[in-house]
């Protein structure tokens, strides 16, 4: 195996280690030769042409391996995966290798013109392109079947022979992206596109979201506060205000679309034409034929998981928010019992108590949240989805339904069944606010504390045997593999979801809320920020054109409070009074008001264009210039032809 | 000139004539020669290399011509334009003239492999692009300027030098065609796939659209038809056949863009690649460069047009919204003079007055959407749009609003401002009769007629030359030329569209409607096709995968309805005596049920794919190969790259 090793050695001194590849231990030494050699092959034998080498031999482990690759190698990559790169002439472009120099910064010395999650993206989209030729089986585990064309990776984790496969971090740069982003205190924007370098698109779009919708809520907190201040109560000046919040967020889902075309356009994401897509890693299914590439691979009967979503996703899902609902009359007959505790013995401590049900309530939805989250992983995991876009879509659907049911199933109950507007601002208050804490300390505070204490530990555990730098890549790399992964920018949007929810569905009852929310995200993204530089494992990075799902799931909760807040204005005392003889004149004035707003938003939605005229023109002459290469290439032989 | 004739003739001895072209009468001998010039030149010179032949010399019109094209230039041009036909594998793909073996139907000497219509098609493009090069002026008409990549034909139909240009008839095909379609009384469907042929993809969509239509509303006629003989009233009825419209109308709309997908992607244009959009002919501007091809052309301030549209047309079409509204009232005086007449002198004459006043208006709403049409036109005209997809949704648009408030504001007036039901249902069968006579006759009958005394007129001023089959070609170009230009299928979609509106708005309370409107359709059919067939000039064909803006513009009308229906549900004294104490429990009901119904439409309309499974995996599987090819250009480089 050595041999191996050393030839790369001398064609590329200085390796760079960039992505680390755990195996379990105890993994045939037969196994980790064919597997290393499959990563260094050619590629025109069907290897990936990465550079690997084993993390260090002297404590024995030889279960840690280090992925690196060739400059030269990585601009082949990014070709492949088609990375799209600004040119000299400031457009933008699809990364070829031979059209290189053409591109800005490029030089063949400039090892830079890819960032770090680039190069580490590219890496691991070669792993896991790396496919079986003839191989009936991983060499060792003949449980582990293969079949040609299947993803080698893919079939090692399934089968646990990969623990896991991870990016390194870079800690001179982590160090920079750390001062910049939250390590002095400053009033301003965040470094987007730094993150952006280290962490891709994905997660730097997470953030520009979360910076953007606080800058945007700052406007309703502003509103709001007098309302406090100054304990409004004229609903006329509570008419205004929720209207507009109302056409507000409309305005900032619509602007928000057209500053992610913006951002993505300079990351080049916006341009990208993703491959095409593979099984996801837990798909299973009899061998068959694939009907669009003809290839072999594992295929699922539709019917039979569409059998599986209605006939036990459904029901177990409804049954979910059945129960949920019964938890919430549960919390109303407590509600009411420290209501008749408060008024038998009134004292302090009874007044206290009167908070106590709001939070056992939001501790205990907290938990069903949890645990109904590994359920609906469960269960949709069992749907047994192709695609991990479609696996996404089902389990995003699933908890967000119960999330939202289980967040304002309540507040609604007080608002529409016992029109308590002075409990509901009490439940609203205490939910927001409880939510916000948990959550907070749930996500950072709490897994830094255990990664503070465990990397202690790991310290004491290895300074006897610290010698120099070579080895402080070894205490690097034990380091970060014990970190947790990061799963994805899911919790964090949800989190902003029904932030969203509890600030604009009631707003005209609780102006607050917006004050909370801006101090929450303020406070968030700091430790979002120390979350993904200090407590998680590095993260893949994923190129992302937009927020996908959630601009969908935002837009439809601005539709829903839409209807809610015209409902709580119709049934204020005060327009009330506006109506004294007739309620039907006040049902319809506020039903005509309501289809009115709605009937804007979505004209506001449908005239406001998706993306800046800049970078619309942009993107035109991009096709533009595609069609005419394309008009080209079919001139060539009729000119031919039409000489004979 | 004679040479350039003379040597076509001995190339092509049997020339087909496509497209026939129309001079202003003298026009100059030098221009007629430039432009015939450039239509005959190589395409290497810059010209369309098509064949071009005067029509007859014998009683001096020298100002028609016709254009065809060899066998083999057409299929180099349905290259150009990207036509995609079936290959011998049953998949459908992009038309190149090196691959054409593995084309279905593809043999050298097939000259039906593309249709006639397509032939016309690609004549037309060739035409539409033939562009000038270094000619500063049209020769001869020195007002009539060019600069370097201007559409020559678009030139000179601004000025009025090219009067019109138009694709032939083809006497055998069309009578076939009118065989099958209407020609005999049978049950069935219409013959699409002939209609596509003949008339292209826009024409025979839009007759597809109107047969699925018919069809999809004879459901909702059968259970109309019981209401109307037993004179069913209980209201628990009609809510019933109120639900199922509503539902039903957004299942059809839904299942319409999957017929559709079947359709276009049999026909091809599901996966054609629509060009670069040029300027449309009336477009003006100083000469600039424009941003996305970076040629020289004229561009106009997008400013500019923003204040004309807002400034004035928008301000326009409110004052004649409003002007409509005041003649609805006038209307409305009217009636309430009829009725005080009626009751004054009962007879059969007074009860006849009594629809006098509904007759009177629905002429004048046509006379009105006629006269509006027109200033419509001409404002978006004046608008100065650059691309023609543009100009017909401002126009759309505009025409749509006026139409729709026209048509249906006196309706909405007597259901929820009057609150008279018996009224609201004679109006409606009023309106809806008159106004589907109307049209019939003004669209069919009429020009029908015209048609035929014109055509009578012409044969017997001809029939003193009559001599030979050439000199009917003469007779056959002198009478299509005089016929009218069908002007696209906008007024027959507006016309489905109100329809619709009758249909569905008001659905509890007249279900007649459908019944007529299925009736109404079933003999459209027939008329439309015998105007496209027998009255109007043949179309270009115009290749397109849907039916565009109006698709959005009947999923509106069945969102609005909703709306009407729940309330009229909710006004009827039958739900209203089911709350005998309570009218907020009624209102509070209705809302809610209409709420709900929104939300089950908006998810029907999101479960439901918008393309048949089939479809989508071999649209997927297209993209996967051209992904596939793609790689391995990639891949070509990288393997060279890497063996060094």
């Amino acid at each position: 195996m050595a041999e191996s090793w050393s030839f790369l050695d001398t064609v590329e001194p200085n390796f760079r280690p960039l992505v680390v590849i755990e195996l379990a231990k105890g993994t045939k030494e037969e196994t980790i030769e064919w597997f290393t050699k499959r990563i260094v092959d050619k590629k025109a034998n069907g290897g990936a042409q990465l550079l690997v080498k084993p993390l260090g031999t002297e404590n024995g482990e030889e279960n840690i391996y280090l992925v690196g690759a060739s400059h030269l190698r990585l601009l082949l990559g990014a070709e492949t995966v088609g990375l799209v790169k600004e040119c000299s002439d400031n457009s933008m472009r699809t990364f070829t290798y031979s059209s290189r120099k053409t591109f800005k910064d490029f030089a063949d010395d400039n090892h830079n013109f890819l960032t770090i999650a680039e190069c580490q993206y590219i890496i691991k989209h070669e792993l896991e392109n790396l496919r079986a030729k003839d191989e009936k089986m991983i060499p060792g585990y003949p449980q582990a079947k293969l079949y040609p064309g299947k993803s080698i990776v893919r079939r090692l984790l399934t089968n646990g022979i990969l623990v896991q496969i991870f990016p390194l971090h870079d800690r001179e740069e982590l160090k920079k992206l750390r001062h910049s982003w939250y390590g002095r205190v400053k009033v301003g924007y965040q470094p987007l596109d730094e993150i952006r370098c280290y962490f891709g698109e994905t997660i730097a779009l997470y953030f520009g979201f979360l910076e953007y919708f606080t800058f945007a809520l700052i406007p309703m907190a502003v509103i709001g506060i007098p309302y406090y201040v100054f304990a409004w109560e004229d609903y006329d000046k509570y008419v205004m205000f929720a209207t507009f919040n109302l056409l507000w967020s409309t305005v900032i889902l619509e602007v928000w679309k057209r500053i992610c075309a913006i951002m993505t356009y300079r990351w080049g994401t916006l341009l990208m034409k993703r491959q095409f897509e593979e099984p996801r890693p837990g798909f299973h299914g009899v061998l068959g034929i694939n009907p669009i590439t003809g290839k072999e691979e594992p295929v699922y009967s539709s019917i039979k998981r569409q059998i599986r979503i209605y006939l036990v996703s459904l029901p177990f899902v409804c049954l979910c928010l059945y129960f949920s609902l019964y938890v919430m009359m549960i919390y109303f007959d407590l509600e009411q019992w420290a209501l008749d505790y408060h008024e038998a013995n009134e004292s302090t401590f009874s007044s206290l108590m009167l908070f106590v049900p709001s939070i056992i309530y939001a501790v205990v939805i907290e938990i069903m949240n949890r645990i109904y989250r590994y359920a609906a992983e469960f269960l949709t995991s069992w749907e047994n989805h192709r695609l991990e876009s479609s696996y996404q879509n089902h389990l995003i659907l699933k908890v967000l339904v119960f999330n939202f049911l289980n967040c304002f199933a309540s507040l609604f109950y007080i608002a529409f069944v016992l029109f308590d507007m002075k409990l509901l601002r009490q439940s609203l208050a205490t939910l927001l606010i409880t939510s916000q804490v948990i959550n907070q300390f749930a996500e950072s505070v709490f897994p830094y504390w255990l990664q503070k204490r465990h990397t202690k530990r790991m310290k004491k555990r290895m300074c006897s045997m610290k010698r120099d730098t070579d080895l402080s890549l070894v205490e690097q790399v034990n380091l970060e593999k014990e970190m947790g992964t990061y799963l994805g920018t899911f919790d964090d949007y949800l989190e902003l979801f029904l932030q969203f929810g509890y600030v604009s569905l009631f707003s005209c009852v609780y102006p607050l809320a917006a004050v909370f929310a801006v101090l929450n995200n303020i406070t968030e993204i700091y430790s979002d920020a120390l979350k993904m530089c200090r407590v998680y494992k590095r993260p893949f990075a994923e190129p992302t054109a937009n927020i996908g799902v959630w601009q969908l799931a935002f837009e439809t909760m601005s539709v829903i409070s839409v209807v809610t807040n015209c409902i709580l204005i119709g049934m204020s005392p005060q327009v009330n009074a506006l109506f004294p003889d007739s309620k039907m004149d006040l049902m319809l004035t506020v039903a005509l008001v309501e289809h009115l707003l709605l009937a804007i938003k979505f004209i506001m939605a449908f005239v406001i264009p998706d993306k800046p005229r800049d970078i619309q023109i942009k993107l035109a002459k991009l096709e533009f210039e595609s069609l005419e290469a394309l008009k080209q290439q079919v001139r060539a032989p009729d000119m031919h032809n039409s000489q004979k």
